[in-house]
């Protein structure tokens, strides 16, 4: 398939006229082909017109349709290939096998929201029977499901340019739900969004369904996305990047005349918590691990370990020395683009430079200007109270050791976070107590918590949180990997004494044992 | 139980230092005993605090305890017998049946949240099962459930001095959840809100839980509430009132460092399609419920018809004349206080002054200052299209009834609402292909879809909606009545790898099977 530096508006294809931009190879600085051409106003508007026009037609489509829409994507996009593969490392600078497995979790995370679609357990339905002869009042017969919110404005991230972009988790989940999508390019890998794009737009039309169900604009500069954030035809706003991305966006979306919900997973750091005993028993091991997790990917990965803390003593100590044997070991690597290199430099060089820090070690030398040198750096509890500046996320293969005093200074140290997508703990049996005292507080600032493990890797499950409170996203309550992401673009309706005939199918007698159901407070499965 | 007018932090009782104020009875505005002293923004801070020392005890109480808590404040609330319901109908100038039903349905609904607490369903318990010889890949063992946001805020309505106010759907529904709450009195029923308060800091202080599960404030101006709203430890806004005191909330709630959601139930206008052959069968009865929908309660209710659609004909003047009858027969009433009946004057005033605007007829004319004088209005759609004026939200009672020229026309404007909380259809079997081309816009537009009856009379249970897309909410996937209410008050959290022993008691194996729960992607009922 040519990529041809288009924007996909509905069924059409166009070249943009407002400005030009081009994809740049991180590992060569090379800009690459084809010229893609940024979309105008105009162009924001006729694909959110387009979504709205189509919306009640996807919508009122049947589940099965919904469900082949998401399994074709998937195998359109494993028809693209190497073509897809290849552009993808060009573009990001991420190798073959990362590439090739995120490949896999893309189209799995579809083939899972298929399958939900099918089950209609997100229907959530619900039946209250009526009471005729209720006293001093009868009750109506009332029923409800959920049903999807409009169209959603997807803006993907630089990270994943496959499972957190144009085909990614967040369009998966919105088309699930019943929402048209229109998914903006991101300028760190053009023409990967526009495979990716090409591949939804080929299911839309193989499936029959409307146009509108998925548009794809490139925007120069960030004209495009704050149109398309104000849109009114846009009902919710997905995004996965920065903390000031995520924030600017929210505010665009808390400003419009018709405010809507912005689910933006933005900035953690990812406390570890190394427990006495653990370190004690293997803490080589735990160093081992803590610097591969933290590297993977060139560390670029929104669950990257980036503080670790532990109390001093021998055991800790021999950890540090672990540590810094392994990051020495560590390779150089290209980031992403330049702008996050340039952005991982300034914060690995703010660190070097702060008050009662110290460079624990460093990995092989960058060998050219988009790449990262893997460094460890060490503070105390006291230095790291003391400058809020080093508990900001530094997005690279980059962590900072805490040496505390005590136990009573980890936990109060785990009191002052903000808002984190996870939080480990290492920890034996002897731990228990003190991990006992840091459940409730790594409960209340983050959405999932790691046992004897590492953050990096997020499953795509049923029981995956991928979110947690502000900064880490706008909105704790959601999360956007896994099943529950459906969540966020659904709402529910409520049908009141309705004729058989005019309810939806789903909550019609003869139809309610298809889908798990609540039943006057009680609860069928399927 | 004596009212003091005090304000309640935890388990003190305080009289407010920051200004006074005094309730008035609406229907001979009196002033009436004690003097309420207004909080300080220490008076805020301390609650705030509190609630979020006391916020991991109250969560991981037992599940018995948090149901015991809700069933003891119902039981504390019928307990204080007349003293309420004198207090409240002098408050609010309502009657007693209604204050009587109010407090039925205000216990009601916290014995409703009591049994959801005791099934767990709201728990969300998940469970995908650990995979070690996946390929290439092991998958943990991970396990979620939801848990309480931390401390809400909850701003009552003046509407539903007990319902909707400090014992009310949004306290229940947050004190199910787990969450700490700090209400605010309302100042339009202050010594029913601290009669409500003391129900609720005995209850607390009788089941042994923490003073910081409850606090009530009081405020003079709106300093206190903006306060609590910014305050740090504040996790979750509930508000029911008009749309400006609710979006000043949610532009506070937004510039927050923190933000968090703000659950504001404002503003609907809940229009009413009369379509052809239903008119022709029974305009005269639906004329009758019409207006006793639009006058119950002195039209105060969120749910009130306030747009009446129908299209020109013999059967629709027939209904006029009929409606014109009814509210002419209509008596009037106090409101709940001289604002609002300010505010509903104005409202009528402006619709009988507007271009195309016709009085249809009017009940018996206020016989005080605060009361108010039922109105139906006419106008066309054409006008209604040209003015959208005509389409704002007066509270009180009084109903805009509109001519279409034809069926298109009625889609037409069905088309244009903002978000509601109900839209309603009166039809015969005749008129199902037309209320078939409405509904997919009134399910995008309303929370909740009536056939065949009005909206006023919200059912507390499982299945209904009362919530409803912009500016009927700040957010329409939230509903302030029925069990799904708690879910505003919940986020999910995931468990990964956890030892048996560290994992949340209902997350344990042996415990998995006492409430509903998925595994590997299969549900199981209790």
């Amino acid at each position: 398939m040519a990529i041809t530096g288009s924007i996909l508006i509905g069924n059409e294809e166009i070249v943009g006229t407002a400005g030009t931009q081009r994809a740049v190879n991180p590992a060569t600085n090379a800009e690459m082909e084809p010229v893609f051409g940024g979309g105008t106003l105009e162009d924001v508007d006729r694909a959110c017109t387009l979504a709205a026009r189509d919306f009640d037609a996807f919508r009122n489509a049947p589940l099965e349709t919904r469900a082949r829409l998401l399994e074709t994507i998937a195998d359109n996009l494993m028809a693209l290939g190497d073509e897809l593969i290849e552009r993808a490392m060009a573009e990001s600078g991420l190798p073959r096998p990362r590439l090739e497995g995120e490949r896999g979790r893309t189209c799995g995370q579809l083939r899972l929201f298929a399958s939900l679609v099918r089950e209609g357990r997100f229907l959530n339905v619900t039946v209250d029977t009526a009471l005729p002869d209720r006293q001093p009042l009868p009750r109506a017969d009332l029923r409800s499901r959920k049903i999807p919110v409009g169209p959603v404005a997807v803006f993907g991230a630089s990270n994943f340019p496959l499972a957190f972009s144009v085909a990614g988790g967040d369009t998966a989940a919105a088309l699930a739900a019943g929402c048209p999508v229109i998914a903006k390019s991101h300028p760190s890998h053009l023409g990967t969004s526009e495979l990716a794009g090409r591949a939804i737009q080929q299911a839309v039309a193989t499936l029959g369904l409307p146009e509108g169900v998925f548009s794809l604009l490139v925007g120069v500069g960030n004209e495009v996305g704050a149109a398309l954030v104000q849109h009114p035809a846009v009902q919710s706003v997905a995004f996965t990047g920065s903390r000031r991305g995520g924030q600017a966006l929210m505010a665009l979306a808390a400003a419009r005349p018709q405010p809507v919900p912005v689910f933006a997973e933005m900035s953690s750091i990812n406390p570890l918590f190394l427990l006495p005993a653990a370190l004690e028993i293997r803490g080589a091991a735990i160093a081992a691990g803590l610097v591969s997790s933290a590297t993977l990917g060139v560390g670029q990965f929104c669950t990257k370990p980036g503080l670790i803390f532990g109390i001093a003593g021998p055991a800790f100590d021999a950890f540090k020395i672990a540590a810094t044997d392994w990051i020495s070991a560590a390779a150089s690597a290209t980031m992403l683009n330049s702008g996050i290199q340039q952005a991982f430099a300034h914060g690995v060089g703010a660190l070097g430079k702060a008050s009662g820090v110290k460079k624990l070690g460093e990995g092989a030398e960058a060998t050219h200007s988009t790449a990262a040198q893997p460094t460890l750096f060490e503070t105390t509890a006291l230095e790291f109270i003391a400058n809020p500046k080093l508990s900001e996320e530094v997005f690279g293969p980059a962590a900072l050791v805490i040496e505390c005093r005590n136990a009573d200074e980890m936990v109060k140290l785990a009191n002052q976070f903000e808002g984190q997508l996870t939080a480990t703990m290492h920890l034996e049996a002897e731990d228990h107590a003190l991990a006992a005292r840091l459940l409730p507080v790594l409960e209340r600032k983050a959405g999932r918590i790691v046992v004897n493990g590492f953050p990096t890797g997020v499953e795509v499950s049923y029981a995956m949180v991928h979110g947690g409170p502000f900064p880490s996203t706008s909105d704790a309550r959601a999360t956007s990997v896994g099943a529950m992401a459906i969540e966020r673009f659904l709402r529910p309706v409520c049908y009141q004494d309705f004729p058989a005939e005019l309810l939806p199918t789903e909550l019609q007698d003869e139809h309610l044992a298809e889908h798990a159901r609540l039943v006057d407070g009680k609860l069928y499965t399927a």
